[in-house]
């Protein structure tokens, strides 16, 4: 199972949790990880150790400045926010499947049913949140981002990538005429750009199995009925995800799932 | 290292989460489990294949009515109670040290601190509980069952045992004779018995490492004047007691460490 992710120094631990849920909960599944960084990290040898002991094959994915030099670079969009849009760009030629995680992840249940999806002629797969907030989200974010075909607003946190069709179609000068003609719109640019651009091509995956954003347990039960419980999420889901500001490392963290992240970001560092 | 239970057929689910959370927790240590029951479980076969798969060894323990047939028993006190206060009478008489667990614990860091402590002349190890309630409890319970040279009332649901040593003081005449005596002040059956009778020859292990009561999350944080935090007990603690009535296992508990619990019991089912 191949891999990706995107960090700096900072978030090396919760790299090495995420990465420790997988390996427990994906059991017999040999694992690639291609980690994508724009210089070398400090922590470098922290990250092989890790991978040694534990039996994952560790690509570290280091960026080329140059790809992004016609790039619109700003503040508000750093070259980092590109580095996922066109990961196809510096991954190995012979991957023909990658699924990115972001860092703030936790997987309690088997991934691999994700990874084999049927993605049929989808560039990518992902779930949406829209159903969360209200059902107008998705007309709103379509009306902003200008893809009406799109079924859903996708978040970008789990995307599970299709990469032969991926090289074919999705190209860097798209995505910089893209954010050049609607920088006034956009508010997370590279998920933005990803749906705006690409949002009618993807397979949607359910977010309470996939993206089950952590924050939201109460909101869950009631769009379920009653049904999606925390035995339920326990026994079915396979991501959670702790969107939002308050991160499940810190120490003041006391969402539903607070013990259970902690207890595996205190296994990952005993490996 | 020797595990020591008491269950009943309504049990096993939780007596494989404790193990399977033990054998996690505590790598690289050969696991022995003696099974205490009254009559032969109709899941036998699933406990036997749990710990085959898991290479754990099991050791059913029939009990022998006919040991406690001079024993006091009524409604109140069934035969059950008398099983962990005499197990020594029915464990293979080379074994030297065995570490009773009752079935509502989670071990969540590794237990060979507590099994290899040294118990010097001591017949028993365990925790107390008396500082959550308050500073009296501990001579209230001194004065309730007559035994002053205690040091403290011990909660027995993680009691490390000294074999030779119980195999020549603790014999069932005394017991029974100390129920008989004692009927009409005794709460907790069993534990009042093993501190009435034994309690001065307990060595004493801290219980927010070695049992700590998953109820009383807010009071230890404030009797450690804000040190025992969940990041502490993640840490830490070894052992999570989940006391008192509202148990893990039931679909509407919410305690802080539900999560944990609820995942390690369905990991527990996966095997």
């Amino acid at each position: 199972m191949n891999l990706l992710f995107a960090i700096d120094d900072n978030v090396v631990d919760q790299l090495l949790t995420t990465l420790y849920s997988i390996q427990v909960n994906t059991p017999k599944t040999p694992l690639s990880i291609y980690v994508i960084q724009n210089k070398p990290l400090t922590q470098t040898n922290r990250i092989k150790e890790f991978c040694d002991k534990r039996n994952v094959e560790y690509h570290p994915v280091l960026i080329d400045g140059d790809l992004f030099k016609d790039a619109p670079v700003t503040d508000r969009y750093p070259a980092t926010i590109y580095y996922r849009l066109l990961a196809h760009n510096y991954l190995p030629e012979d991957l023909d499947r990658i699924l990115y995680l972001d860092i703030d992840i936790l997987v309690i249940n088997n991934l691999l049913p994700l990874y084999n999806l049927d993605m049929e002629d989808n560039l990518y797969a992902a779930a949406s949140h829209s159903a969360l907030t209200s059902d107008v989200t998705d007309s709103i974010n379509k009306l902003r981002l200008g893809n009406y075909e799109a079924e859903s607003y996708y978040n970008s946190g789990v995307l599970l990538m299709n990469l032969p069709l991926i090289r074919k179609q999705v190209k860097a000068e798209d995505i910089f005429n893209y954010i050049n003609e609607n920088k006034n719109t956009l508010l997370l640019p590279d998920q933005d750009v990803l749906n705006g651009l690409y949002g009618h091509q993807f397979k949607k995956v359910p977010d309470e199995i996939y993206n089950y954003d952590a924050r939201m347990s109460v909101i869950y039960q009631t769009l379920s009925t009653g049904e999606w419980t925390l035995d339920w999420v326990i026994t079915h889901t396979v991501v959670l995800h702790f969107c939002g500001r308050d991160k499940p490392w810190k120490s003041e963290y006391r969402g539903r799932y607070s013990g259970l992240y902690k207890h595996y970001a205190h296994l990952a560092k005993l490996v």
